[in-house]
């Protein structure tokens, strides 16, 4: 398995210098955009990694995942899904046009912003902080690892630039998907897309998922396998944005990609890929990411169609 | 398996009432809209039903599937989505808005109506009747059956009524996806979707494309399993047109409906599952299919998610 | 012309109970909807009037029209557009789809919500305070009197529903239309929308600008003919919303409508015409203004076409 | 006003090379694209030309001026708005998005492609040939010409690339908008848009819609005065495609242009303007057209507004 892991490495850093790190987000052109890291655990909980697996990343709309696991076990399926729907959109994930000519008008599914936004008012919590550190709980159970936290520049970056998030909240306000105050909601958004990971930690967490939510190493229980379900579900139809069609097609598993470089990958039943590379393409997904991920799931034969 | 298919067509018959069948095509709204079959066929090619699943019905868009097979065989995989393109799309099965909207001007994926036609150019032929030989030609070896033939009332009632479709096909052209008669590229169209199966036929087609292509009864190759992942990639985040998102999360195996009452399923490396009722929900969906696929899924843990 | 203005009244008074009144801004619905009044003023300053011309009432969005001045005066004409076309949209007033799809992402004109908060970040002042004394200087030049003012309750209740203001505000702003502070932007925006304008002092506005900025009754020139032109040409081509064309074809003069019940109608060179009535009809216009004003238009041949 | 006429030209000319002919209808990139006529008609019936005014050119998109007076005087006010609305879009003339997604699915308005086809629907006549005739009987009444005529190789070229009106067409027909035969109304349409005429005829068209429907020359009431106003106020409202509003502050007075490079401009109660010159801008107007309209709006103070 390393063997493999490490020639998805050597064959994928052919792409290295191509795309471009996500520059919306001032803080996140700071990180050297020259690493590359690739990791997978198994369901024996063996994590097998090469290049920069252990350097910490902020998880991006990775957390989309954490965020929707914690309001499944806050508010409920049924809940949450009155706030948000189940279906990809064919749209940028920033996109604001079917907030305002859907049937609906809850956003199309919790993998893009705004459904991340509607799902972030199902979460418990009696202020922001709380709601925060419910998320902080789920990311340091999911994560296995107690230390998890956010990087304060790069939230405070999101934050100051994030009118378009705000515009999406302030949308759904209107329509009465949420009635929560938007700037608070937006916070406990913002912290969460600055939580710090590294591939390691993401390619166990994928692990979780992969094992129907019990941790490989502890065999403890850790999500209902349900909501793991939903997740990955979710993650196989929407979880690559615009191009989520594309990555069922070439890779072929659940998997949830973040401006921050990262990609998620759930091989059901069999393992957690991660990879982390910080240079993006157009539709905002790490190219060294996804020319891993192919070669890894063509070498272990990971498509689950 | 029998008792569960018995006990899945009578758990969903309590839904036998509801909904309505596709009345846009007038010819479809003769059939008896009380069938209701199930039929699955497992990897030793041993087929399993239960209700009207010898019962003859129009395939409608789960005729997509067949065109793109044929398509890819003709033009291959590079020419065909030159012309398409692999995404969902969020939007209804019959769509303009994005080919004027988007980035491309090629319809989002082949599973809906537009991208369909896309690909039906792709297939060879001198003439309309030569290019249907050449989806008949697909439908015979994938339905195992050498007397596929098509129902020419309902397909003279889809040309009479196809001027949506006719709209896609011009407005697709306009923009050079191709360049082929409007006329003639429809007739193939139409008269695909007019092609006559059984819920037993799609059955066994569902367990070929389990089967990385190859038939189960005689072990002979028949598609090309890279084809195979890219059919089965396809339908699981587009098949059911904007319910795909929840067909993943509630059953989880690539499908494919259409408005003559069938669903298509496939389960990668397991069996073939087909479901035929004609009366349909508000998204053109079969509604005891849908039930039947629900429990299907949940006694045999099909959900590859 | 007392005679006809009164007859107008009478034939308009037919419709006086149907439609409903704007209920979205909880304060809007105190008012009498039975309350109707019509006025006209000449290019002698005279005035005619009938029925409620007297009573106060919120300007809403005819305040744009003074927004779009005062701007004007502000910062000039090309600073202005550009931040803002000129274009009618065929959307509702309330739309964002635009400043997301449109090949520029500014709003399409000044008239419509997006465009007067556009506008109205063209104002001179340091703070919101300021930059609503500058609205608030043009409002009582234009309508000829030196104690207008605002209803406080209906101002705090527009800020307390204002979300779909804060969503096209917050959109325009990570677009780079404008940089404001969006809340106190929205100050300025909800306060104006509160002015308190009676039938009487809008058909008196209607004059000035009918005479090309000059006041009929002082003779002094009071706005630049050019911006009068600016404002009645768009008036014309988009001053009631998604209901502009049926206006120019059924009345034939510039004008613009609030939610409050009121239309301000200009007839170039001739004079102003004012007309009051809660009542709305689905597109928010004024349904006995919109009569009263057909009636006036074939009486006194008011069309411009 | 023969002087003024000349200085427009000689004004307008500097923007002679700029721009581009129409490309997408092969044929009309055979006009000689130097040439720039203006001609204006008064109501005493005299007629100001200046430059290539008495060139031939093909009438485009005027012609749905032509189209509209003929199917209000076939069908009536009420039929024709049945199948058309009276307001503006926002869009480019060859949009099809509103025919999906509009309230109704009717177009917009008479004065873009899908409108204009839905108004041809309206014209009387047992087949294509016979409603043609109806067209150019209007035409030769209109252009006070007994020997208009239409261009056959521009209509073939029109016909053999009009695939996107016939997308436009076929939508409407499968909204039930009409239901006539596609090739056959769009033969009509084609064959309208192919009318050749001059900037001398053009402006006496204007002098009989300023003269509210009245000969000047032969003082015969050639048009209702009510359809003349129906006429002129969309023009004012959507006459320039996407570029309306911006004509109507610049120009201020209702006008239709055409990709052949014509504008027609009606000054009510005053004359009739034409202008002709084939280099296009961005948005298919003519660039020097423009800048003579814009010339001569301020030099005679034509601005109705």
């Amino acid at each position: 398995m390393q063997k493999i892991v490490t020639e998805a490495h050597e064959y994928a850093s052919r792409w290295l210098g191509q795309g471009a790190q996500a520059n919306y987000i001032p803080e996140l052109s700071k990180l050297n955009s020259d690493y590359f890291g690739i990791c997978i655990t198994n369901l024996a909980g063996t994590t097998y990694g090469y290049g920069n697996f252990n350097e910490k990343y902020t998880i991006q709309s990775i957390c989309k995942v954490i965020l929707l696991i914690t309001a499944l076990q806050d508010s409920g399926f049924d809940h949450v899904f009155s706030r948000v729907g189940m279906e990809p959109t064919g749209d940028k994930f920033n996109s604001i046009i079917r907030l305002e000519t859907g049937n609906s008008l809850r956003p199309l599914n919790p993998l893009i912003n705004a459904g991340a936004i509607a799902v972030t008012s199902c979460i418990n919590g009696a202020n922001s902080e709380k709601k925060f550190m419910r998320v902080l709980d789920t990311a340091k159970t999911i994560l296995n690892n107690a230390n998890v936290s956010y990087d304060e520049n790069v939230f405070l970056s999101e934050k100051s630039t994030g009118d378009r998030n705000r515009a999406l909240a302030y949308m759904m306000r209107s329509s009465g998907v949420f009635f929560d105050n938007v700037e608070e909601l937006l916070d406990v958004y913002f912290k969460s897309c600055s939580i710090l990971v590294t591939c390691a930690q993401i390619s166990r967490m994928g692990a979780i998922l992969a094992n129907n939510g019990i941790c490989p190493q502890t065999g403890k229980l850790l999500i209902d396998p349900f909501f793991v379900r939903v997740v990955c579900s979710l993650m196989a139809v929407c979880g690559l944005y615009d191009a989520s069609g594309e990555f069922a097609l070439r890779v072929g598993i659940p998997a949830k990609s973040g401006v921050g470089g990262g990609i998620l990958g759930v091989v059901p039943n069999r393992m957690g890929v991660a990879t982390f590379s910080p240079r993006l393409d157009a539709k905002g997904n790490s190219i060294c990411g996804l020319k891993a991920m192919e070669f890894l799931s063509q070498a272990f034969s990971l498509s689950i169609y």
